[in-house]
């Protein structure tokens, strides 16, 4: 299944999708996050929509979509995840997974606009996977850590790099600004995609390329990354954890490129859609 | 007014404490967390229990305390906020303010038990003035920055050095572990704290005082710390801000002293009562 959330920011209902289009499962009665997950909610909304699809209304096309989750326990971010983008930004590749958050106020839908930070000069950009989780995890084991993920998402992890490098040494001040976190267009449950360690990512800025990679360079793949994690934190449903982004940012141009208003930043995933955000000054 | 939520685990409801003792208030009909705050809800049951306070039936002396906030959206702390604190860690005094985040499943009650986690080695103690944000809270002003804040708690960030800073740099590993943030007793609303700038803060370890300081050691003090998280993140109300530790951690010992099985850590800030902690092996 692939779980879109629609409507204006704040009161978005849950839809599907599928080859025939956008459907409303507002029917279905709740809404996708923490409590959703916990009870084996993909099961039982899977079971509902095969029975009541002819029953759910279509989503128009042009229909402002949200971020395909409820805002979650934690947003967790993996850094330096491939070993290109380590290089570009003259860090050394990491010995085991580098951690930090990003504020849960910043989701936004995928593709409403970025808005740049007041007093903002180097904000960048991060195509990244994000990783949903399915199951409470604490202290599980990497051959196990797929049992506790539900499903996958495209994340565009915008990054200020004076706030996050220049301000006093931990990132999470880089990460967190309102808009900084687009997810979706959708959640793809775990059983959409064959390999999710062999996916291809990509990203343009007004039309050029600047990020094209594949998960197949993680230094750190999806399920070793949510043993690890569970070895510090308890997972809950719903936790979203974005697995890193390859070559290609801003910080690691020469000279570097930072975003401007006006800029179109679009990104993708194979299987997780496609995402456009316009960005805007701070007003 | 002092509020505190009372119970088992995942089961706690609202309770008041006057000096006449604690009184449950369950029949408000609303928990302590970010829709009771937005909503005004401190004026509302101010007025609430002004007018049905005989009909509160009495919470038992021993009864189990939980945090006294619901579930945040986040917790935020400050790192090197007290001068000897960051002496005693061979830190630099910061410029500006260092901050990192605490999942939110490390909150639990003032006194339960405080788990060290597998595999550590070097699990210590850091008595801390939380602040609750009491409305959403975007580039606000410093002078404006009270009128944002609806209380003040107890808190322990308990801390695992070798997770925080051997293991790839960023803080939120070694922060975030089950029980690393027992919160309360109670949370003071604003108005019982007459200056939360000169607030004694201690804590002992099997009756041995090892912190005793006083916020007015503040490096940033209260409002400016809200006021500047706000520049990099918008804050909800219910979120936590913890706002750093004064001298007298383990890791500043010499030899550097952790918490071990059995140990006892007790903690107070004037106002805010006090909190006893056990620390227990993980199993």
């Amino acid at each position: 299944m692939k779980l879109i959330r629609f409507g204006l920011p704040g009161e978005e209902k849950p839809g599907v999708v599928t080859d025939a289009g956008m459907f409303d499962v507002s029917a279905f009665g709740e809404d996708y996050g923490e409590k959703f997950l916990a009870t084996d909610g993909l099961t039982r909304l899977s079971a509902w929509f095969s029975a009541h699809a002819g029953e759910c209304p279509q989503v128009p096309a042009g229909t402002r979509l949200g971020a395909p989750l409820q805002r979650p326990s934690k947003i967790i971010c993996i850094g330096l995840n491939y070993a290109d983008h380590a290089r570009e930004t003259n860090a050394a590749i990491p010995a085991e997974p580098i951690v930090f958050f990003k504020s849960t106020t910043a989701l936004v839908g995928p593709n409403d606009d970025l808005v740049i930070p007041r007093n903002s000069q180097k904000t960048d950009w991060e195509v990244e996977l994000a990783v949903v989780i399915g199951k409470k995890a604490s202290y599980i084991e990497e051959k196990d850590a797929l049992d506790y993920v539900a499903g996958y998402c495209l994340h565009n992890d915008y990054s200020e790099r004076a706030f996050q490098i220049e301000r006093g040494g931990q990132w999470v001040k880089g990460k967190s600004c309102d808009t900084f976190a687009p997810l979706g267009p959708w959640m793809a449950t775990k059983d959409e995609i064959a390999d999710v360690n062999n996916l291809r990512l990509w990203l343009t800025v007004n039309g050029q390329k600047m990020q094209d990679g594949n998960t197949s360079n993680f230094i750190f793949n999806v399920p070793f990354v949510v043993a690890y994690l569970s070895q510090f934190m308890t997972l809950l449903p719903g936790d979203v954890i974005s697995t890193g982004t390859p070559a290609g940012v801003g910080l690691g141009m020469n000279p570097q490129v930072y975003i401007k208003a006006g800029d179109v930043i679009e990104l993708g995933i194979d299987g997780l859609g496609t995402s456009k955000q316009t960005a805007v000054a701070f007003k």
